[in-house]
């Protein structure tokens, strides 16, 4: 990999913006290369929401440059017996908890190669057993965007978690998909792609329905939009979601990820 | 320009600080150009607040060095027919949507040169409808970040879109401003520069009056006022604000932007 | 010091997430030295909070390499007559006001030169009244970045000020401290330290006691409390905190920073 030791390490974690967390971690990683860049992703995913932490890092890592190194700590097993990996995969590489954060790293196209994280020489001293964002996956990612190997740091490793991907369900002449998340404009974002919907709607008649709304139709921006009116298009990652043109789908709507939202054909 | 290229790039955005638009954007911009360094201002201005987006520009980009780059993304247009452009003044490069956020870099002294950004090679492909901030303006920062000029992106233009900007009234012997912003603080920041306080108020007695409180005269560091009182000062971006040392105003006086508040002659 | 130079500058304020504060700071440091990096420690200390920047510097501070620069600017006092200081520790440059903010560089161990900032030649013209984080601090922390040494900003000085630290006490078979702090997860992170805890309960049985709920042993980790149910263990600053595995002890238990938390002996 030609291009690694540039030096950039991303950061995904749960630490919210409260307190010492992130900056003792940005810490520990630049006292190893004091010339990386950390570049904060988000500090601020749902606690302990794997699969949330895997959907943002799949949006996120494929716009950075090969060589870079993507760390997610959203780790409730911290201390526990889940292994400390790292994987490569399409001349990135990731660094984290086998707890499912890397689940769309690992279910995507292309081939990731896997390492268990075994040498202790590289940890900070003493090791803590609740944070090894800052003792251990931080150092890590030092080292590694100073150009070491994956291979340096333990035994190739396989089998690794994968978080449970709600799918949609097509039920009839429904499509029945989930809200996973909603973003700062309170856009509802859910778990059907634009080739789920193809299948079954494209070319047909379709509603969505609410509590006193109906959407009958697709948008292609946020702007097509009535002002206060529901709509629905399929945003920058590819998902179907709820929206509403200055406005707050979440907070208009009543809904929130978890619900279930159906796309019925006529 | 000599010193362009040293390669810092500012972002300011209403993303807010769930989910993974920051990430993306800042992924996209160190993929063309990995050694520069890219500063969050703030993305946390009110969704969709072109006004607020353009004051904070307006209280920043004075303080960083020549050649940065700064990127506005508030854009609630994204997709419709807005020109994305860029602006060139005192040697800073301004990027963003031609919608309002450029207001005050407009509006201020000193020449300003624009330019179109039509250039798609400079482009993500495909360009999605509703994140131009990651598609569009996060690679043309990068090129421009190493160096490449304005015009390279595309021709001249003009015309461009100012926010309306509420100002003070003078009513009789009353000075009515506005309430523009809340800082995290509390602070309630107003419309009234300290030219236009000068000019009415200067020198005489006053009075700004709210439910059960009175002010009667300005202070001129937070400090001086008595703890849980409310009290008058102008701030660090030049204007008069209503602050409570040790406390928070926006809380306690009730008032909120948009209120309007008026300096009374005696 | 030969490492000084390298140029890490890391924040910790109270500005929050809002408007222009952080940016103008930010700016003003990178245009004494565009090639330092500026890190994000944190801009969500509770307002006015000394003695909590004082925790967070301490809990992040030692992670970083010998030379970075560390600013807190926690400042209610600003354009009073509190001090601006430098501080130099162990290969560490602190930079504020002499407020408490600095209170664990103090009280720890090793020797701490410290000098009050009085050159106004480095500062921002005119120097505002309200915004030294920006006019002062800022510009002193790019030129200590670049390699100038503490005393060529003003004279050596003294006698700093130390925010009081509310210290558990022992009362009978009772250990009573103090909830000093909440972080993202709902962690309540209390005043008894693992040595204090050790000189009065280590080895014999103990209980934590609140409304319907108790705890009688300490956990290691997180993830070893069953899930939903209130746990204690040491934390990564090496304080005893209450914990909830994969929920929230602050909202389910109904305590807050200043609560007392009493350990008793059986």
């Amino acid at each position: 990999m030609k291009r690694r030791g540039q030096g950039i390490v991303t950061l995904i974690t749960d630490f919210g913006p409260l307190g010492e967390y992130v900056g003792a971690m940005k810490g520990a990683i630049l006292k190893v290369n004091p010339r990386c860049q950390v570049v904060d992703v988000t500090h601020q995913t749902e606690p302990q929401d794997v699969l949330q932490a895997s959907f943002i890092l799949k949006n996120t890592y494929p716009y950075y440059p090969a060589g870079t190194i993507h760390v997610v700590v959203v780790d409730p097993g911290v201390g526990s017996s889940r292994r400390p990996i790292i994987l490569e995969k399409e001349e990135h590489i990731f660094v984290g908890p086998d707890n499912g954060v890397f689940t769309f790293v690992l279910s995507g196209k292309g081939k990731t190669e896997g390492y268990e994280i075994t040498r202790r020489e590289f940890f900070l001293a003493p090791l803590s057993d609740t944070f090894h964002g800052r003792d251990l996956f931080a150092p890590v990612a030092g080292y590694l965007s100073l150009g070491m190997e994956p291979d340096q740091f333990g035994p190739p490793a396989g089998d690794f978690l994968q978080a449970q991907l709600p799918r949609p369900q097509v039920r009839g002449k429904k499509l029945v998909g989930r809200i996973l998340f909603s973003d700062s404009f309170g856009n509802l974002i859910t778990n059907i792609s634009r080739k789920e919907y193809g299948w079954l709607v494209e070319g047909r008649s379709m509603q969505i329905k609410g509590k006193g709304w109906r959407i009958d139709r697709l948008h292609r921006t946020y702007s097509q939009g009535k002002p206060g009116q529901p709509m629905a298009l399929f945003g920058s990652a590819g998902l179907l979601e709820l929206s509403i043109n200055r406005g707050n789908a979440k907070r208009t709507l009543g809904l929130k990820p978890g619900d279930l939202l159906t796309v019925s054909l006529l």
